[in-house]
């Protein structure tokens, strides 16, 4: 908590990444959020499967809660339970978490491969997703893409 | 670097999003890299672009250098000078910024839209990159892929 207080905030840096990294990239929240793509709800269920103190689980999670990128809702009256659901906000990071997985499996993997596999359910094909141009569906790599500032696209256009 | 020493590693779990996050997870990470896409290799263009203490920088060039990330190149001998470049590992990395870049676009952009144009330099379409399927190319979301444990895939294949 001490050390996300005392922390830069990149909410007002006109950037589109870290506006983003300003609600996902504290340490662990990317991992909550892997979590809760795999189908994960409850309180005690993240903190068995991150091994991650609860004040810090309770911290990332009201965060996440607070950004409206997971919403907590009651699943028991008598104790009160809540569990975290995504939104279609915190369903929009699924590109982010799979480009995390995909650099993971091809770069620190351990000498057993790619601890998961992933399958598109309407074609069937096994494999991590990739990332294409909209138009063509190339796939595409930091040289293939040319970047400009809005203004600046906006007078050439 | 306090906050970073004493911080869980996530490099033990058996999981490439945690792996991926145990290199580039770090507060300012993310952000060193995307000003290193956009063609920042100097220690005082960074600095200047992120407004970043420069012990902080440091450290995170350090830490990305050290992942084979980024690659310190000497560029002048007196006074001694290096730059920073990414390297192929670190040029794989390009999905994960742009994944970020999209959501930020969509989720985080003021009125004025988002801030940079992109445009796929060998067809000329403009638009932020999507995730695919690499088998059909159709765009996938988290409904629409299935996930298994390696070793569960492997019986059932």
């Amino acid at each position: 908590m001490l050390a996300a207080m005392k922390r830069t905030s990149f909410a007002g840096m006109p950037c589109s990444v870290a506006r983003t990294l300003e609600v996902v990239g504290e340490w662990w929240s990317l991992l909550v959020l892997r979590d809760a793509f795999k189908g994960v709800r409850r309180f005690d269920d993240f903190q068995r499967s991150l091994g991650i103190a609860r004040n810090i689980l309770a911290d990332r999670l009201a965060g996440l809660v607070e950004h409206g990128v997971l919403e907590r809702r009651l699943y028991q009256e008598r104790p009160e339970r809540y569990e975290y659901r995504l939104t279609a906000k915190g369903l929009d990071l699924y590109p982010v978490i799979v480009a995390l997985l995909r650099w993971g499996d091809r770069w620190a993997a351990d000498e057993m491969g790619p601890p998961l596999v992933l399958t598109h359910k309407a074609c069937g094909h096994e494999g991590v997703p990739v990332m294409v141009c909209p138009g063509c569906r190339e796939e595409v790599d930091a040289h293939a893409m040319r970047w400009r500032p809005r203004e600046e696209a906006a007078r050439t256009a």
